[in-house]
């Protein structure tokens, strides 16, 4: 069998369309634009409802992908824009790339795979058949990456979903009741059944009822990260791990941050990957960092550590963005910068005010 | 000469109006009203023009004082209500007494004095006049401290004034101009040139003209921290460091972060105070931290280790909030926990992007 | 029996603390302390969960009255502070005294009538149990102000409790469950119970079962103001309208808006109160608007005159905030000025996306 | 000489970048793509610097305009997006087309022109210089229009560039200096000299020196709408008013608020086009109502009537948006509907505080 080859690529973006990067890894042939898979992109809108900068930047990535490798390739490729720069985040898209390579398998090398599901009925949106089919598509992805063990996977990112007035309209035409008529809240109970889906295919729990999702906290993924986006009626999802008939300098581990002010698993998690330092990362290893995949969120009971927090009673600035400053800062303390991706909304992914962390570093050594 | 000693009290608030912690302390005899010489405080407002929840904390908190020991010791408090409890910030008040003590002097022991200068011309505002006379008082309250040296000072922090259409009107009248008429701008202005007022008396700068004020950003105090409000004319000055005369286990340190990130300075100073950590502090260590006092603000390059922030260009969410959000993830990182005072702000007060980190602990082995 | 007389006045602030209008109509005798029954406010917060300029003014204004009136007027005063003064709405008070008068009865004069509820039990509140409460004491209020049909009600202010942790843990003891546990749904349930109350004690609507509080947008009551606070178990209900009994110049009607642009039936009922006018009041007709109080809100249907509207997906400012400003300036073009009364929050007060307003006005030739 | 005839389409949006409606109006024939010569949207952002529904509606229409006409009309169709549907503003597009024709000449039919400036070098931006370049390109527009007399023009749009760090960077590589180095700033700089440069194309202000930009507020057109993007290095203007050699059923007039609330002039301007009502225009006049498009603007002496109004001084929520959202209401009262125009940062746009307001209305009788 053919050996695989991941590459991930970190572009600083000026702005929300800003692909001048892109472009260039493209034109100096460092990024083959047919063997994009997935774009994770931070944006600098509030990351909320009417956060357009996700749009924007979607539209303009699309359209560069487009033009260098056709339309099929940028249909496929999956693209999750996630809004909201807080504090010192910085505005920046992550580029995966699967080629197909001739060197070594490497155990423990960056693995990637995909699938997608079938178009959601709307009724099933926020209930267990979406964790059914979400769990389905993530063990399909599993076998794309060649990820044999879920203990093996160490970040799946799901793109599901959201309930519109007529997607709820067609189901009602049909008898069909949806979970809610508020678009706002469909993307909240997508994301929390998309990520128990992850959590049941990956053993993290066992039966889920359609009353746990968005209800029960005590269940969650260590390793999921979801995005609703109203462009699909399905999902999109992708896997990394460490699979089989892969090559390359490339490693990927995760951490389980319990509240955002828990760092010293993320600290644990670099060391695995050779990543170890008292504080902060020097410079030099910095390099060899290629991306941290996090997200964060609020504790619900209003409480951190045992002191009030405000994040959920501030009307005129939304708990999620609170919560992405206030990670940013914890994790870039011990990164050494803030280009990183810190998504909000986290439910049932890591526990209650916590959220999972993905790592991925270059082995010493190596240089691509 | 009577030796004094230095308490510190961190209380927990419900609400800007919450005194209920306050009131039990003097109910149980824990505080002595009478003792209380500033309160520093955070107020979950947005710590902007508009914050109303600082003048709705100092009035509960001066009513509370008011009432054990009469409008004298509650009118000479120096109430500092700093808004914007973002991230994790827990909403809190640190109670400053000074008591009479007849325990041996300690060297190094945490030393409080304060000062007062006469009402400000409003045309000297933001000029190097109120530098003068700020620098002034922060001498006469090392001296009310018993600080012989500047090196033994580790925090400073100033109240000032700010223009109103009356103050300026009242100025023109005599012929006089003020350096602004736009009353946001003479917050920054009088911030900028008290801190500056701070750092000549330490010997951090030489002479500061007129056109230094807001804008030599090379040019900055690492240990004063200004607060402007609309409710004196004057200045309140309060210093801490280590003088001569004072009992008790409370020791000061402090730290100059270049960037929020920059968070292994303010490790070394807790490990001077007997709080060496790889990582963050243990949990029997935190109880001994009694007040972590910073201030921080965004870079004004609009980069940070590099990278692009959205702070500044953001128009939804004053850059003051984005960037305490995220230093207080970078100083909870270490602490282990986010009840510290972080407050906006920091016109010559750290290097540019950086702030000042004053540490107060009890040495290991006391307890009050 | 003895005659009672109404008096109407509204005063501009300058903050949200500042009483010193109060004060001087105090000062001057324009004002008697003693028989201020009501303050109706706005303040310039965001009117939301975080809204502390409230708390800051009703402080003021109780202390300034209790210094005049001691504390059991000022206790018994109904202070009704509602925050936002979006677009160019005015910040003010109105503040009401219904004194003794030895005029003559004039037929259709402003009358004032008062009442409390025991307090609620939490897990009455959202449910038909508030609904009877507040309609028994809007009945009460009624026979206070001489009031005999419900047709001669124009305007009724309830102040009414929210559900706070303890409260919801005090009726958890005792194994009653609340419908909530959100404090902030917790104020929309209770203004809308409250308004239901109104209702039903003004024969708008018949029976109110448990699920139609929050829900049934088709019952309302067209001259109902609610307001939810911390500070009260119970309910404060303050009614306006034409009774027996009573002197002076003053006249009240009001007016129904279907939605925020509907002001022609504000422009009928000024003209029914001798302030006709085509297109804008007159500079002249302005001094005898006393006081214009009006309920605004979004149209839940995300349209308004079958155009879209945003303000109920814009995640950076609420619907609240928008509605208040929007309403404000369509008021204000009729008006004059935008020192008017606009509170948010409009459940069951006025139809869906509109609202009541009604209007106190002094007779053509009379002056105070 | 070819006589032509202007068409105007107000079209609704569902989102920044929805295009559908365009869409259907090219394939059904309705508008010819290869005529449009401008579109102004109002798009559901904050308006301000961060504001990228502006970009990606642009980038929208762009690309529709560009499938059916070509890149060329794409690009010389003047696109100007204006953020912010604050209250109940209503997003939508109106396109503006002219056709060759062969009917009568109308008098006083609308009449639309348009020319460009050469790239404006950096160090002029916001200096008499750019106030003299944007006077002869509305010259230029109004004989493009066969507009003869300036008292013809009744709505002119500016699209100005504005300054960046490059452009900065260029012109201090050639010694000069521009007149800010904060883009912010830039953008209400340029909006100032370009309204200025109207005001000077029709004879409302005489020498207009650099000192007057952004400084004498008593300086401005009644008939200027200018709006700065970074897309552009010169202007872009669009006149629109009475010409001739121009057929159809379009007119156009103009009134000048002097605030917000100042709604009889609007009246009169509708009354003059034939829209004649006491009160709201009624459902039957308002589809002859084509476009509304006015600016408004806070009173930067912080009154409004005399009384004070708090749009200034909220930290929260930006003036341009509190002043849209006001401005809508009180223009929506009048007209029965808020799908209109309403820009903020009218800088020399009318006077302080208020701003112009043009009017598109169909002849009686006549049917497209």
């Amino acid at each position: 069998m053919q050996r695989r080859r991941a590459f991930v690529h970190r572009i600083s973006t000026g702005a929300p369309d800003d692909v001048a990067g892109l472009e260039q890894a493209f034109a100096e042939g460092r990024i083959d634009a047919g063997s994009v898979v997935a774009i994770l992109g931070k944006t600098e809108g509030n990351g909320l409802v009417n956060d357009w900068t996700r749009a924007l930047a979607a539209r303009a990535l699309r359209d560069a992908i487009a033009r260098h490798a056709g339309p099929k390739v940028a249909d496929e490729a999956c693209l999750v824009m996630s809004g909201g720069t807080e504090g010192g985040l910085a505005p920046h898209v992550t580029v995966f790339e699967v080629r197909p390579d001739d060197g070594p398998e490497r155990a423990g090398a960056l693995a990637i795979g995909r699938a997608r599901t079938a178009d959601l009925p709307p009724e099933h949106l926020g209930r267990s058949s979406q964790v059914g089919a979400v769990a389905v598509a993530v063990r399909a992805a599993m076998r794309d990456a060649g990820i044999l063990e879920p203990d093996d996977v160490h970040f799946v990112q799901v793109k599901c979903p959201l309930l519109t007035g007529e997607r709820i309209a067609e189901a009602r035409g049909r008898g069909a009741d949806c979970v809610t008529s508020d678009a706002l809240k469909s993307m909240g109970l997508s994301r929390a059944a998309a990520s128990l889906g992850v959590a049941f295919a990956l053993g993290e729990v066992e039966a889920v009822p359609d009353t746990a999702v968005g209800h029960d906290l005590a269940a969650f993924s260590t390793r999921a990260s979801a995005s609703a986006g109203v462009e699909l009626a399905g999902h999109e999802v992708v896997v990394m791990g460490r699979g089989r008939g892969w090559s390359g300098p490339l490693r990927i581990d995760h951490a389980t941050m319990a509240d955002a002010l828990d760092v010293e698993p993320v600290r644990a998690a670099l060391a695995r990957l050779g990543l170890a330092a008292v504080g902060q990362l020097a410079p030099g290893q910095r390099s060899r960092l290629k991306a941290m995949l996090a997200k964060a969120e609020a504790p619900s009971c209003g409480r951190l550590r045992g002191f009030r927090h405000t994040m959920l009673v501030d009307s005129d600035l939304s708990a999620t963005r609170h919560a992405r400053a206030f990670a940013a800062g914890a994790l870039g303390s011990i990164v050494g910068h803030a280009e990183i991706y810190v998504s909000g909304g986290a439910e049932h992914q890591g526990p209650d005010g916590g959220g999972p962390v993905a790592i991925i570093a270059e082995e010493e050594g190596e240089h691509v």
